[in-house]
């Protein structure tokens, strides 16, 4: 596990890195925003879904360049939905990692904007040409992303956890596709798309990814209910005392952890069109599994 | 001007209808988000940004589901901002076009997620397939909608508004070019992509669609001074109730027309490559300077 953790650090190096560079620089009368962009986005955080990225980008042999402008891309999606997440009016967080969330940094109409300037600081950095030579591809990479951002994928699960899941195991597993789920599925699918992979690999690696990000977020509501402020660094059981439902309130603590576990055996499975070369990822879905923050 | 009042009402009629197709249906537990995003895209509107769209598409004949497309994206990204600028945290208006706004008929919550799924959409549309042939014009659509709505366009433009932008002439300018500008000048440069136009063509429609923008802007500034509530359906004057400066606050009333009417005499120029395929255009700069709505 050593091993992700390493990667996982490097790499979200990289991803800081890239970003910083990537990311508009604070100029003119409306520097404010790309402050409060940069803030959000280049703050501390584990920067799972880039990792996840990079990885599959690894194990596919892509061109390191493509993957990483993808991996950005993403980041920039999910760092914007963090932003509008914690908002009053969403979930209403003062702290994120530790740190004032960006409308406690700045303020409500800052964060709403920096926000949505992430949003098509996405899609700016991968139509942009430098991201791959073949068009058709940049424009694959947008559809992709798109989707897993909008009404039927993200936004749509965020609206479900608003408005609230009743006590259907049904409706939470869709929120969770569709609110975690998705883009962590875009971290495999951004790659696929740059090695035009479909068939046997695509099936297999989107079987990897929506267990996966299952598994995430059963170990999510796991610590939500489990962790101490101190540890994960944003207030905790917030799911139980807003009386929202999640998996572990639903299924209980002790079948959630045997759900995680039945998923924690079948997960790998999907690696082997893949062999040798996804032993990395293995190591992805263990570590996942058994994070702690 | 009645042909440009035609034209406008009938082309509003077919993004309406297009749009309508293209968004997601209400569907499952999330459907509220879908009723808030055609709430708000599908609301009775001038659509000037697509009208332009469609008649720059028509003088370039180009074909014509692909403007209809880009014109679609062009309008959810307008929508999202309106969406978003009228929330209490930013502008605060219960009213738009004489219909409550997004957040009023819902709530804030969902009045965010809208406007972010409705740019998501906005790219989704520009990166499909069925909008071009060449995946390098999608990709080129998506990075110029994607700059035009972001930190350096209208993200950017609504932060100095926001902030709010003393008496500097200069940092009016600006703020017109980037929050209202950059989404009339996409009007004019996602057909133009389309047709992929560059040189002579592309830099005179450039210069047109500036110039329009600015008369579009000072006429706005103008019409909020002057028009009483039941004339435009929203609060007016509310930029001198807020204390926002404006072209008319800051130059008075009477050198702003006069500004005002020497655009009027130089934005056809602009149009002179064309030759008469751009009369529709002419006749368009009329009507937008002379609105009184």
């Amino acid at each position: 596990m050593g091993g992700v953790e390493a990667r996982l650090a490097r790499d979200a190096d990289l991803v800081t890195v890239a970003l910083d560079e990537l990311l508009p620089r604070a100029d003119g009368p409306e520097s404010r925003l790309m402050e409060a962009m940069r803030y959000a986005a280049l703050a501390p955080g584990k920067r799972l879904r880039p990792f996840l990225a990079l990885e599959t980008g690894r194990m596919l042999a892509l061109d390191g360049r493509s993957v990483l402008r993808a991996a950005c891309a993403i980041e920039c999606i999910h760092a914007y939905s963090l932003i509008h997440d914690d908002l009053p009016s969403m979930d209403d967080d003062d702290l994120r990692r530790g740190r004032p969330t960006t409308h406690k940094a700045y303020d409500e109409a800052t964060a709403i904007l920096a926000g949505d300037a992430l949003q098509s600081a996405a899609f700016e950095i991968l139509s942009h040409p430098d991201t791959h030579d073949d068009g058709a591809i940049r424009a694959e990479l947008v559809l992709k992303l798109a989707r897993a951002a909008g009404a039927q994928g993200m936004c749509g699960g965020q609206m479900i956890d608003l408005l609230g899941v009743g006590d259907d195991l049904g409706t939470v597993a869709r929120m969770q596709r569709m609110k975690t789920g998705a883009l962590i599925a875009a971290s495999f699918e951004l790659p696929l798309a740059l090695a035009q992979a479909s068939g046997a690999k695509h099936h297999a690696l989107m079987g990897f990814a929506q267990d996966l990000g299952l598994a995430y977020q059963i170990v999510d509501d796991l610590l939500d209910l489990e962790a101490d402020e101190a540890d994960v660094g944003k207030r905790v059981g917030k799911d139980a005392e807003a009386g929202k439902a999640n998996f572990v309130t639903l299924l209980g603590a002790e079948a959630a952890r045997q759900r995680l576990a039945v998923i924690a055996q079948q997960v790998k499975a999907h690696l082997e069109p893949f062999g040798p070369a996804a032993d990395f990822l293995r190591e992805t879905a263990d570590f996942v599994i058994h994070r702690k923050a």
